[in-house]
């Protein structure tokens, strides 16, 4: 058994540099952003605990969102989701990429909430 | 004063029917379809009261994923946020299409979650 629930919600944005989205985007929704930000490829707003947690990434094809799925077993989730008819394209780090047969992109990742082992769904 | 949030999460579908987009995003998320569905334009997913709502839309542009902001003052905060540098696209019903400085399309619409008042940011 191993669970999952949608983790986090990534603005993927080609600049060359997040500056000015992140500043648009903590503004628009009231989430500053992170004061430790290791990756400059990555800029992590500070939504609340109970919410989902939210980040800019910068990327080289056409800006888009998308979903994270957060999982505490990667192998489970994408053989879960690939069941229900999604595709994995990729990996990156320790992300697995997948496409939904709604041709949506999007990537299983490690628990990113505070409260994924109390609130996520677990699969038998 | 007025209050916004993030307050809705949009799967656009370019598809005849919503029917198998929203079989494989409720199974995926764990979200099973409201049983209420009055327009085929939108399956609402029931994600639970505490998170983001869920819904798809068919659409006739490329399936992507949008952002809605919940807010008690539609004007208001589309003023507000014309002045941190999003574009005003057009209106659909009672919301407003706006495009984020960061090419992102989303929609400014009305309170969708039930703690809206209590957890909203508010504005002066």
């Amino acid at each position: 058994m191993h669970k999952s629930r949608l983790g986090s919600l990534v603005i993927d944005c080609r600049a060359d540099d997040l500056t000015d989205s992140a500043g648009f985007w903590a503004a628009a929704l009231g989430y500053p952003p992170h004061p430790d930000q290791p990756d400059p490829t990555y800029v992590a707003l500070t939504a609340p605990d109970r919410e989902l947690r939210l980040l800019l990434q910068r990327v080289d094809h056409d800006s888009r969102v998308h979903l994270d799925i957060e999982t505490d077993d990667i192998a489970a989730e994408t053989a879960r989701l690939e069941g229900l008819g999604a595709r994995r394209i990729g990996a990156v780090k320790s992300w697995v990429v997948m496409e939904a047969p709604s041709g949506h992109r999007f990537c299983v990742v490690p628990p990113q909430r505070p409260d994924f082992a109390e609130n996520a769904t677990e699969w038998s």
